[in-house]
């Protein structure tokens, strides 16, 4: 298909992008069917602060951080320009409802006087945290303004790739971690005994694993990758005969 | 470098496979460390026997799995018939070892009457281990005997990669879960005040993340990747030539 003229995208690639909506739609229902309905619900300065916790991370550093991710597949005929601005856009969202998410169980603890960050899913999802911020303020420095050079931005792109899916499959890691605290500490006594909301929280973590698991399959199939327009193509030319010269272990 | 003479391992591959090697060492030395100093050792027959289960997991479906997905990379000039059984030799001497572990957690949960499967932790890590026997069964099939096609293994072939780095992201995502479940049912009272056991299995949690990123990133470096020999190549040109007048859909 090289040079050839970008065609509509793929109805494989279309049926995928949809399946990981459905699913990302279903995650954020089933959170919210778990808080409301066995859990209390969800209510900043209360009690049920905590409750806003895992809402926002699910819908930030999961949904919202996934369909950045697919921008590039799902807009991959648009120009990059905007597409770029769009996944920007997108992770800032992410990172800002995360960012009440945090405040929410930090102000929750201070609270009810529980300590902050000493469970595995607090270094798992603080982790997660900083190095999504920092990974977006690298893709906004490097990629959007004011940009660097087209051979640094050429060295870097791969680690952010690497990087982006690394970090979203950790998120979902940190996810499931956090609904098996909820649930050992709420239910401890009777989770064994196959209780409805265990296995609705546990329908939970298998949805996480199956929306993180769709998208990184669009994400990583060769044939979905976006094309590379014209004038890029003539770019990366140009850019791949100037540094041919350079020693291959830079 | 496409057709040149096949030159030694870059000096950055080396360089990530041995730090892949003493992060999977020092997790092995980390969960011995743990069971041995703070949950009384392991044992088969005895009330120990549960502890038999992490250690299995750990060596089974993150080191050794992590390896045989490593093997690739690090005979990427030898001849591919017996790269190809290695991989499959050590993923399954990982399954087997897994397969110990997840009897040695039955058993031990009958003599102490406590049910099974319950929780997210089993959940992940059953699903984990059923579909990576499955897709060592598929792997063998496809790749080794008899085989199938070269133009059905040129087609299963991106599934087996993708699917084998998403299982063993899974497994570890699944390891974390069961230090977690481990630590709140045993430690549940004083983790919060930052115990050495605690923090101890905390951190066996954050170097299971970073060997699956060093893995990770091993794997799905471009310039890291086997270059096909000259017979190969020949193979897939005609493959190519072959399968160009077909529908693109399929």
């Amino acid at each position: 298909m090289d040079g050839a003229p970008p065609p509509a995208s793929p109805a494989g690639l279309s049926a995928y992008v949809a399946v990981s909506q459905l699913l990302g739609l279903t995650l954020l229902a089933t959170t919210g069917a778990w808080l409301g309905r066995y859990r209390g619900g969800v209510a900043w300065h209360s009690p049920l602060q905590f409750n806003v916790h895992p809402l926002c991370m699910v819908l930030g550093m999961v949904f919202l951080q996934g369909d950045a991710l697919l921008v590039y597949r799902v807009f991959r005929h648009e120009a990059k320009r905007s597409t770029k601005a769009l996944h920007a856009l997108l992770h800032g969202l992410a990172l800002l409802i995360a960012l009440i998410g945090i405040v929410a169980v930090f102000e929750s603890h201070r609270t009810k006087g529980i300590p902050d960050m000493y469970s595995l899913h607090s270094w798992c999802g603080m982790a997660a945290f900083v190095l999504y911020l920092l990974q977006w303020l690298l893709g906004c420095g490097f990629f959007l303004f004011p940009g660097a050079s087209f051979s640094l931005r050429g060295r870097y792109k791969p680690q952010h790739v690497f990087f982006g899916i690394a970090l979203f499959a950790l998120s979902i890691a940190a996810c499931l971690l956090g609904i098996t605290e909820m649930l050992l500490f709420n239910i401890r006594d009777t989770y064994s005994h196959f209780v409805p909301e265990g296995v609705l929280a546990n329908t939970l973590g298998l949805l996480l694993v199956a929306f993180g698991l769709v998208v990184g399959y669009v994400l990583t199939r060769d044939d979905w990758k976006r094309p590379p327009l014209a004038e890029e193509l003539a770019l990366s030319m140009d850019f791949k005969t100037l540094t041919e010269g350079e020693s291959p272990g830079g």
